[in-house]
């Protein structure tokens, strides 16, 4: 039976700050092997997914998140024909990839089974794309497959997971991007989600670090709105094997797909680096 | 006696959610002739001021507000000389706007004299320009300061309010728009904060509107992040006399001082406009 709430919170503890969502009802709620999933219906944001007590994705504002973790790395690759993407569970990430005409595959490695299986009933939406005979599922370990990738055989990673504890800590190391490194192709990018300016900036200091000393050429930041995430502010870290000063302009302005926040505008404006951060990275 | 509290919450009820700060003591409250006015210490965010309910400032992550809400503005304008600021008690962008060298005079024009005395008390770092020169702080009806100023005589004017409703109601039409395009001098540019691109669509459209019927020649909206306010995500809306597209970007590049958020590139970057809010303005 679904239990009715008032709200539902997530605690930034180490920021002392809370975001709550009302209206909240439970409609579903397990222990998977990985994690605790939990599944509202909220007043104003649609359902919501939370993973260990983080809020995940909603249905009003996952766009942001999903567009800017997949749009940018690919108008920035000159043919993305092979994609991987790393956890990414709910399959916004996969939907979003699958609308560009040019990648002929798309694979999901996403540890735990039943947060797509919960996506797919709870979040049809996002996961409209998982019958495309381009997509594959897999739910494996994701640090495996990238170890054992054959080399240069990906255009482009996505790493879309969870925060750098618990089930995705390995994801944010050294060796783990020298695999990555090493699964790409030429002009390979990987792009990581990578948590907020305001509250994890020595995180992204050090990931640009890792992925540099891992090999990669060039590693830019970019910065989006996240709502339900801590600060409301958020970042993923592309590194390149290749430029990824330049990108697909023209490709991305007659983009065969329509969206809710990305375009060729905002593709360039994401790049932009804040004081505070250009200060930071300068200091690597 | 300052009180202890455990946390202190805004409730957007309208877009049901809530954002608390934790680790909060009450150090100061007080029903002014307008608002009541609230003065906290938090764990994570230095001090915070809340006015009838609604997080304004705090130590931590105003810089992004006050500095988006001057120099967008101030590089927009070819030789910004005269500043106004409508409402902007806690003086952070009137500190913003004297960092211009070639500004002259910047007035700041706050209804409620209490908001600055607790700022100076309790922000002190915001009100460090107060006593500046260059600067004059009235404590008028904003509305009517305008309506009577010589025509021509202002370069920009900064209308940092609060929400369009109670205080600032009267700043979001028409009519006070028009006493604001009498005001301005050529190349004259209005920058006034216009709420959250996710929670407020609607208003931002009607203002661009307003703004437009008013006979301003050019509106454009920047955005930022914000996140102790609504959404996380917050936008002011220019309107201008002349050409809002081109700034002095080598001005900005060779800027003679330190800012956290606001750079050349964050300028151009933060008019980037998300294609939902894109096709919303197509419908005008």
């Amino acid at each position: 039976m679904p239990n009715t709430t008032h709200q539902v919170t997530e605690v930034y503890a180490k920021d002392g700050s809370a975001l709550s969502l009302t209206g909240a009802t439970l409609l579903h709620q397990e222990q998977s092997a990985f994690q605790h999933i939990e599944i509202y219906q909220t007043a104003s944001f649609g359902k919501l997914m939370v993973l260990d007590g983080c809020f995940m994705v909603t249905d009003r504002e996952n766009f942001l998140y999903h567009e800017m973790m997949t749009h940018p790395a690919l108008y920035t690759h000159p043919d993305p024909r092979t994609v991987c993407i790393i956890g990414g569970g709910d399959c916004g990430s996969l939907k979003e990839v699958l609308k560009h005409p040019e990648v002929r595959s798309a694979v999901q490695i996403e540890i735990d089974e039943r947060v797509t299986r919960l996506a797919e009933q709870y979040f049809p939406e996002l996961c409209s794309a998982n019958h495309d005979p381009r997509a594959t599922l897999k739910f494996i370990d994701g640090l495996k497959w990238v170890k054992e990738a054959a080399p240069g055989s990906v255009d482009i990673i996505i790493v879309d997971s969870t925060d750098p504890v618990g089930p995705a800590e390995g994801l944010f190391n050294a060796a783990f991007y020298r695999d990555c490194l090493r699964a790409l192709g030429d002009n390979g990018i990987l792009v990581q989600q990578s948590e907020s300016p305001l509250f994890h900036l020595e995180l992204q200091a050090a990931m640009h670090g890792h992925m540099r000393s891992a090999g990669f050429a060039q590693t830019r930041s970019l910065f989006f709105p996240q709502f339900i995430y801590p600060s409301g502010w958020w970042s993923a870290t592309l590194a390149g094997k290749g430029d990824l000063t330049q990108f697909r302009r023209t490709a991305a302005l007659l983009k065969p797909f329509a969206t809710e926040y990305y375009n060729a505008d905002i593709h360039q404006a994401a790049f932009a680096m804040p004081e505070f951060f250009k200060r930071r990275l300068q200091k690597l």
